[in-house]
């Protein structure tokens, strides 16, 4: 991905503290909570009448990458993506990240730049400061490790244990694209693996190899949410497919749930690459996995509120208990949910 | 170092989800400031009129730890003080974590149950919440990653950046036992490689062995200085050695300093096993690393409040910027400091 760059520095060249100043000489502060960014012991942090909210994710590469088909820039914004969709599925608002990153000696300090560029452009994006972090070596491959903070008034945030039997169960976006990008990705490496030469045409698959490389967490829906005066009972983000996420929710609320399979909304795009890969378009929104869409449920009757919203799909309702968790097929059919999100363990064992 | 054990769990078995919630079900909030600990995307946290203080620290296998001689246990309580020492450093109270993992299938669970009863250990001794995390595979090796928050009032705390000419510099404890102690290790798994049934006799080690693979943070010393009635001009915690630590309070205060060598505090046995090993105990000191002792400058005028204390030794005092930074020998030459500290780039490049 980044071997055929001119210029090659390596790590030790810089030394620990000279790559930290190096990669870390463009941060920017701008959130007003951010008192004391990096450069010290620990970041300081003021938030007035608010709770802070704080969560962390670990990407590993040959785990959750594969570099052949992901460029470092892109794995950058993507980290950073994972985290803050945590925040907003706590109906709050991001406001800072620390950046820990380990790499071994294969990795020129222009690659970390790269990797750098798309972390940065992210925070921009998105409104957070990254305020500290660790860079490290280390002995095989490449691990980023984020933690994202974020604040929000307390009676706005949503867990994930408030839904309530016959709550409306709603979904952003669409689903499924993430993975079936990553379904194209991987067949184009088969492919380049046979014959180097080979060019591929992914233009036909924009849309959703963008979802799986460049993937956007949804900033927008706590505000949209505030906008029409919503407050979800329960929420979640899509980080691991529909299925795991609905069985998240009905678990620590203790409700169960009924999903209409006519009702999840798929991309045209998703719904032809199925075709052509063969494979059921509603395992993969089941299942698949890296959308970061939020999941939420709401009481009926805010139903008013959120109709004809282009954003919001109503997909379900929450059900007693004791009802447990089903997908209603188009054939009128009732399957039991069953956890088939993506598994990093079961990934690697298999 | 975990293959003697007689029940081996593979991570599969388990799932990702699975062994968070193995790993975490004996997990206790304590602190008020723990409105939602783990089982949702963020932790939720809320501090009356206090500053946040938000550090990471990533440790790597094979580049920040070797298992051959660190056993998991003691491995899971040194990270959390990696992290713990950086929020004391602000002179401020650790309040929470959140502990990211990454371990390749070659450890079993049990393997991951020594760890995590470390971290909890030094969670429990530090009175810090474990309020999030992650758990994946790696493709290689053991790699740990932690936040740490932790709270202040807004005057209480303490930055690099605040010395000024003629403050004292001061340091807690001792210093350079936990590198001698890693020296005392290294040979041992040499001898163990010879011999492998050589039984060591680590008995005449044991302060500096204990330094290396169970440093304790100095939670101690914020309420020592607020007892004191002493509020620091600038603080750092020694992780990478005195001289390393010298040269950023010198570089983030602007500010030369004057350390000198009779003044630094060791430990008799870091002075015996340092002849017995032929070497320097002064370079030990400047360059080991891993004490976890805090560093700071007072103003003179304080001198008073810390005199005596056993807990604090007066090993030097800030000059102006342009006089540069120096150690002051025994034989009242005047040399100047360099960064020596562990760099782990350079590690890896040798």
């Amino acid at each position: 991905m980044f071997d055929n760059k001119d210029s090659k520095t390596n790590l030790s060249e810089l030394g620990e503290f000279g790559l930290i100043d190096h990669l870390t000489r463009f941060v920017e502060i701008n959130q007003p909570s951010t008192k004391t960014g990096i450069g010290d012991d620990a970041a300081v942090l003021h938030f007035e009448d608010e709770e802070v909210v704080l969560t962390t994710d670990m990407l590993v590469e040959g785990v959750h990458f594969d570099l052949a088909y992901m460029p470092l820039k892109h794995l950058g914004y993507k980290a950073v993506m994972v985290n803050l969709s945590d925040v907003y599925a706590m109906n709050a608002e991001a406001t800072q990240i620390t950046v820990s990153i380990a790499a071994s000696n294969r990795f020129p300090v222009e690659a970390l730049e790269e990797l750098y560029s798309g972390i940065l452009l992210a925070a921009k994006n998105y409104k957070v400061d990254l305020v500290g972090g660790d860079t490290t070596s280390s002995t095989a491959g490449l691990i980023i490790s984020i933690s994202a903070v974020g604040k929000a008034k307390k009676e706005t945030i949503v867990k994930r244990s408030g839904a309530k039997a016959n709550d409306l169960l709603v979904v952003t976006g669409d689903v499924g694209a993430a993975y079936m990008g990553l379904q194209v990705l991987e067949r184009e490496k088969q492919v380049f693996k046979v014959n180097p030469n080979a060019q591929p045409d992914l233009e036909p698959y924009s849309y959703i190899v963008e979802r799986q490389l460049k993937p956007e967490a949804r900033k927008d829906i706590p505000d949209l949410l505030k906008a029409l005066e919503v407050q979800p009972t329960s929420m979640i983000d899509i980080s691991d497919g529909l299925s795991s996420e609905i069985i998240h929710l009905c678990k620590s609320s203790k409700t169960g749930a009924n999903l209409f399979e006519e009702k999840i909304p798929l991309d045209p795009a998703v719904i032809s690459v199925c075709e052509e890969f063969n494979i059921d378009s509603t395992m993969v929104a089941l299942s698949g996995g890296e959308d970061y869409e939020l999941l939420f449920t709401l009481d009926q009757k805010d139903f008013d509120k959120i109709k004809g919203n282009p954003n919001l799909t109503v997909i379900g309702h929450m059900t007693e208990e004791n009802e447990g968790m089903h997908l209603i097929t188009r054939a009128n059919q009732k399957i039991p949910i069953k956890a088939r999100g993506w598994n990093s363990f079961e990934d690697e064992a298999e």
